[in-house]
């Protein structure tokens, strides 16, 4: 029911949280950075800002063009990004699971709060 | 080194994380919410609508004011308010632990990069 979401800051100014997660995934689905930018309603260039940003973070680019080839290329992740990636989805499902009796009791806490919303 | 920020989502529109967290701190720690907002750099209206967030969240109030006493009065936690706050920090604390080693092998991948920031 509840979710944790999970920034981790590096340094001042240089976080990966679940927005750059996302949109790693999502150029590796679309082989693409205009797409995945399309996807999460995102401008171009906001994605590539952001993709800069993980680049700053990692020491090398998060993603690589491929030309050519039967799908005519399209751009993937680089595998320092990919392992960037990958151990943040870790990081995450770990931390949930650590969690997981602390959430229960939080949602017991705020469990009958729900229906007394306004409105 | 490296921290990690958790948020809890409890539904749509309903979180606790950092921001809360420490405005309740700082309501417990100076008695008013108003120095609490000052010292967040934080409109008094800004810090109110927040703990009407967490109100509706955990079902009643996060904070209480008692009047007059040989302190003259001043803004507390509730019992519920500071059960809500306490978790969160356990929350925190468990959720790192438990990914102290992630942490590091990150700290490692990305910790060539920093030198290399332009300007």
């Amino acid at each position: 029911m509840s979710r944790l979401t999970i920034r981790i800051d590096f340094g001042p100014d240089t976080a990966f949280g679940p927005g750059k997660a996302r949109l790693l995934e999502l150029v590796d689905e679309k082989g693409s950075i205009r797409r995945a930018a399309a996807s999460m309603g995102m401008s171009y260039r906001r994605a590539w800002l952001l993709l800069q940003d993980i680049e700053y973070l990692i020491g090398m680019p998060a993603v690589q063009t491929r030309t050519g080839g039967s799908h005519g290329g399209g751009t993937v992740l680089s595998a320092r990004g990919r392992a960037m990636l990958e151990r943040y989805r870790t990081i995450e499902r770990r931390a949930a699971r650590s969690v997981s009796a602390d959430l229960t009791y939080l949602a017991r806490l705020t469990g009958n709060a729900r229906p007394r919303r306004k409105g």
